[in-house]
């Protein structure tokens, strides 16, 4: 059984400003559930298809409510719902760590695909990076599309959304180096990388804002290997994100 | 002026099987249909909207039809006109080359998805690779949202559709490494990688099927940097190509 109001609260989730004021969103299909359950992410409770078996174990303090696949439709966002789906909560953020000092960390300035944020944040999963750092107009991550592009990911990165500037600003204090892609900037192959810092991406159209430029002290560019003058102009973000990790990581 | 006839073929272009009867695709846009202009590729006719000035030049052995914004919306695959279409001959495909020994090379198993294609062909032109061979089952080239997706790359890298096992077995013969990404392959970043060879990237669901996986000599793995056992079990295959050219290309 789903109560009308239950309904129409998962429902609101679609948009940030309900998902923000109940610091609540939605997960949906057995592999991005079973995910989060074994995850920091708090799970407030699950819809499962009566007629459905799970391949795995739901701890019994976790509300779970059966329901028919008819009922299921009033509150998955896909075409087809998924026989489990979770209303989860939104983890505190904790950005009082010192994990910058040991690891890579992503930041992104200005973000706006879902795709990409999803993408970005499955790459940070594959290489290990434990936080993504992003500016308050970033896409948020608990959008449902960018939820379920993670594939899982979302469970083991976390988010912050802050001040970007600030932030920076506080890290360069801390001696972290700062690195970003620039068309000015020198050949990432031909750099020696830190095991630790920030990498900044930029938005999707207008790249790293001045602002935060300013703030990057390590300047790099993915050159590249076309023989073309009208080659393509640039890589698509993730994309970029993906060869810088790899780069920074490889050894 | 356009007529009847002629929208009616521009339109069926959107189906394979109209295309290769034909021969012909479409392209849309500015930029675009200028890359193309300075590439290999025949344009046979251009539609323009009447009151648009191009921003560079046409030339006048190439027929060019002035269109109203009407018109152009008859013809066009996007959701608004762009104020640029041409009509284009596939290129003619020529496989008797000796590139295969002289540069990198993609092999596309399979690939299905219009969106991955595209931006594998960016990624070919970004790092220099001169040919893209596919097996016949991959997604159509000159499909218009593969044509959009490839953002020009397509005037500037060669595809061709054969039979990729055939084409796998003669370049064995010649000696020519083979690589392709396997869950059981060598770490690729402690591998020497030849400056010439064939990158096998497979399947979005399947990887690399059974047949082409046997014409590998040279199996490697992208390894994940992630220490929780739940990570991401897998990168999508665009995204895995870029990785894997950027560490080929690096040297």
């Amino acid at each position: 059984m789903i109560s009308q109001n239950k309904i129409k609260l998962i429902n609101s989730l679609n948009k940030k400003k309900f998902r923000d004021q109940n610091r609540l969103f939605i997960a949906e299909g057995e592999k991005l559930v079973f995910d989060l359950l074994h995850s920091k992410i708090k799970i407030n409770e699950i819809f499962m298809r009566d007629d459905w078996q799970p391949s795995d174990i739901i701890p019994n303090e976790i509300a779970c409510a059966k329901l028919t696949e008819q009922q299921l439709k009033k509150i998955t966002q896909l075409k087809t719902p998924p026989p489990i789906i979770a209303l989860c909560s939104m983890p505190q953020k904790n950005m009082d760590t010192n994990d910058w000092q040991h690891g890579l960390t992503i930041a992104l300035d200005d973000i706006q695909d879902p795709g990409n944020l999803g993408t970005i944040i499955r790459l940070a999963d594959w290489f290990g990076i434990a936080h993504i750092v992003c500016s308050q107009n970033t896409a948020d991550a608990y959008n449902p599309k960018v939820v379920q592009a993670t594939m899982g990911a979302i469970a083991r990165v976390e988010l912050h959304y802050t001040n970007l500037e600030d932030f920076l600003t506080a890290q360069s204090k801390n001696k972290i180096p700062i690195y970003g892609t620039f068309l000015d900037g020198d050949n990432i192959y031909a750099q020696e990388l830190s095991k630790y810092g920030i990498i900044v991406m930029g938005n999707e159209g207008k790249g790293i804002s001045p602002a935060i430029a300013q703030k990057i002290n390590k300047k790099l560019l993915i050159p590249s290997f076309s023989s073309s003058s009208t080659h393509s102009e640039s890589l698509n973000v993730s994309m970029a994100t993906g060869i810088v990790l790899s780069e920074f990581k490889r050894r």
